[in-house]
């Protein structure tokens, strides 16, 4: 019987535990999980802060009877050591001590990433808190019941996240990123700035372009020191990002990428034959440039391990790369993006021509609507999309997904500018903005081309 | 001076308006109306009868003063008798009886379509109504404010949408028609199932694949008979459709295509030099096979209009096209479809096969979801997408336009399968029900495939 053990019982373990069960009902499938909770959605987890979500114990994903049904061996607080890829065996070691050494036919490593901890003096001192598992997610909300005011560390989405979780429960919040704007993986400026004055409108006091140098207080934080200025508060949260948990892979030989990722084949197999690698700690290759890069994020774990498992399997399954595709819901907004924003094309060498179009989500006489700002980049050499940032108060995650699959498929920006799309007063313009969007750019490379 | 005279100022014609003057401030622009209304929008009807929106003034698109702003010449209640195209002049008449001649440099007939009467008994006694503009809808709600029944003949889009604002104000509706299933255009059976649960749910009377064959009544309609049995209502909406109004083409010499409607170049422009049309009252070509057809919606004479505009200010656009991509929002369901059901393609040919998937419109834990189901058409030969129906809770609407562009692209059914998507718990689940609609759809064409 052939004996398939996932190292990471979270997005991408689980993903390839499932697809692989799919293909071949017989196999032994070992999920091994350092966490003690059962597999859960680590991306509700700062709706469980905000309490749009009542308890964590929602986000666990399957109850105990489901692994008995799909025969999933699952074993929860067991640190895998180290991997023997000649032996083809892994040693493991369990919450109370005991050792074990386990034989694989083939491996998953789906170990995942673990929080980047800047170089900020005093940065673990209790106090300060992150938010990558549930355990964190306890802790921050036990201390939020008496906080008066917090400082989020870094403006990404899961800094955002939980700076909206915080202005819900009326914890008056500041934000300090070391960049010059927010969310400027995901967003260009322009469309940031849409998120910066709603969060202004809420009260969120944010503070950019200034480094956390030190964290203040005896034995427990009580602030930080921004570009040498004293903030003061009663919780502090860093959400600095994540990089891939390679040390396992390492320390077994397995080759990593320019990214700090593990490399991988389409297949998802490492440089060492029958292991395999998804999720936070691989390398994914992005669809625009091919380039190695690191996604990170719920849903490449997801495609990736649905890979990984059919492969497990013995079938046949290739990943296709990424476009870093995000949405997120941040007071009253919903905003995502899809490829890459005008500011990092440019950095990357492409020219750029944008098509920004303000609208609403429904016709102008029908109650309701909300407005939505869309802004496709495109470069205007092959006249393609290379990016789409959407920010409006509804229908946001499907008008980027049409992006990306624009983008995915090397349409041309003229092309989606002729698209028919579908209309009722209800739930939509006459005139889609993201073919406004479109056709705007279009207009733009035609007098940008004259100057190439 | 140029003179550019437009022939119905609906969709289509004040589409085309508008692209025209954004090229040519100078050009004249005359727009002419036989209806007493300022140009509105003809889709809005129904949500005013259902009072959600309150005034039917509430659908005119513009103010007069926009009008002025643009430099048009809006002729109201004015009808065309006739065209010259040799010595490029209209005869008209005004509500008065005034007759006049004018010149013109450019012609477009937007002239839309007329309500199919079919071959019913008495279909013209009073009582009978249909909702083609504000004058129908102001009689429908007259008599609404004392019928305690309604009967709706006919279940597209239009009769649906009437029966959930008849249903809406509480009358007692019984929807009548001949084929054997609702919404037989845009759905296949199994998806039109979902809304005829809904509707019977709604305590609405459906009855299908029986044909009225009279109207009953002395002076005044009191009910129908249909497949010989008698049906009593205080109200009788037929909404059995539209054809394109050509009468004035016709006289004009305007060839006509095999669908009926006006043939036209992918200009827009009839075979008779400078004279355009757009709209419902041409045929369009599909997109899928290139074959003639009548689309009729709005969007389509928006898209045609600015094609047409454009080229009628004398500079260069083409017109792609249709999918007839359509949405409705009808008793707290989202519903549209694009491109062609299995059903149609069945019948022009194609060998079809299908992936439904039912989901859920937000991550199971996060409150709120509403149910979703999208159904992939594909064929086996190509792997390609042929069509797409979607009824949900919400965000329907950019799923399916996500569909329509992978139709009019020709992107292959495993390719959306491998899609980069957005997730987040509060706006879609990890696992797009589309992508994996296409992955159901992929797996069965492989197996389809095997016996070709």
């Amino acid at each position: 019987m052939k004996r398939i053990v996932i190292i990471g019982a979270n997005s991408a373990g689980m993903s390839a535990a499932i697809a692989a069960r799919k293909l071949d009902t017989k196999a032994q499938i070992i999920l091994i999980s350092d966490e003690k909770y059962l597999p859960y959605s680590r991306c509700g987890l700062p709706y469980v802060i905000s309490e749009e979500i009542p308890n964590f114990e929602d986000l666990i994903l399957f109850p105990p009877s489901y692994y008995e049904m799909m025969k999933f061996d699952l074993r929860t607080e067991v640190t895998v050591e180290s991997v023997n890829p000649i032996e083809k065996t892994l040693h493991l070691e369990t919450e109370t001590g005991k050792k074990e050494t386990i034989e694989y036919d083939k491996l998953l490593l789906a170990t995942g990433a673990s929080q980047i901890i800047p170089s900020i003096k005093d940065a673990d001192k209790p106090g300060v808190f992150k938010l990558h598992g549930i355990n964190d997610g306890e802790e921050i909300k036990k201390v939020m019941q008496k906080a008066k005011t917090a400082i989020v560390i870094g403006a990404g989405y899961i800094g955002l996240e939980i700076a909206h979780a915080l202005n819900r429960k009326k914890i008056r919040t500041t934000l300090i990123e070391q960049n010059s704007q927010i969310l400027s993986k995901m967003l260009d400026t322009d469309m940031a700035d849409i998120i910066l004055k709603r969060l202004e409108k809420r009260n969120v006091n944010v503070i950019t372009g200034k480094t956390v140098e030190k964290i203040l207080g005896e034995n427990q934080a009580t602030g930080v020191t921004a570009s040498k200025k004293e903030y003061k508060a009663d919780l502090i949260i860093l959400a600095t990002g994540v990089k891939p948990r390679v040390e396992l892979a390492m320390k077994a030989g397995i080759k990593l990428g320019s990214t700090g990722g593990i490399k991988v084949n389409p297949r998802m197999e490492t440089a060492i034959r029958d292991i395999y690698a998804a999720g936070d700690c691989v390398e994914s290759s992005n669809m625009i440039t091919g380039q190695p890069t690191l996604s990170q994020l719920g849903t490449t774990a997801e495609r990736q391990g649905k890979v990984a498992g059919i492969n497990l399997a013995g079938s046949y399954s290739t990943f296709i790369g990424i476009l870093d595709s995000t949405v997120s819901t941040l007071f009253d907004l919903e905003v995502g993006s899809t490829g890459f924003t005008e500011s990092y094309a440019q950095q990357i060498g492409f020219k750029t021509i944008s098509g920004i179009i303000r609208s609403k989500t429904r016709a102008e006489y029908y109650p309701g609507g909300k407005r939505i700002t869309v802004k496709i980049v495109a470069e205007p050499d092959m006249d393609r999309i290379i990016g789409g940032q959407i920010i409006g108060g509804e229908e946001v995650t499907q008008r980027l997904n049409l992006i990306s699959i624009a983008i995915q498929n090397r349409i041309c920006v003229s092309t989606l500018s002729k698209a028919d799309t579908c209309y009722a007063p209800s739930v939509c313009s006459p005139w889609e903005p993201v073919v406004l969007a479109a056709e705007l750019a279009t207009k733009k490379i035609a007098s940008a081309r004259l100057n190439l």
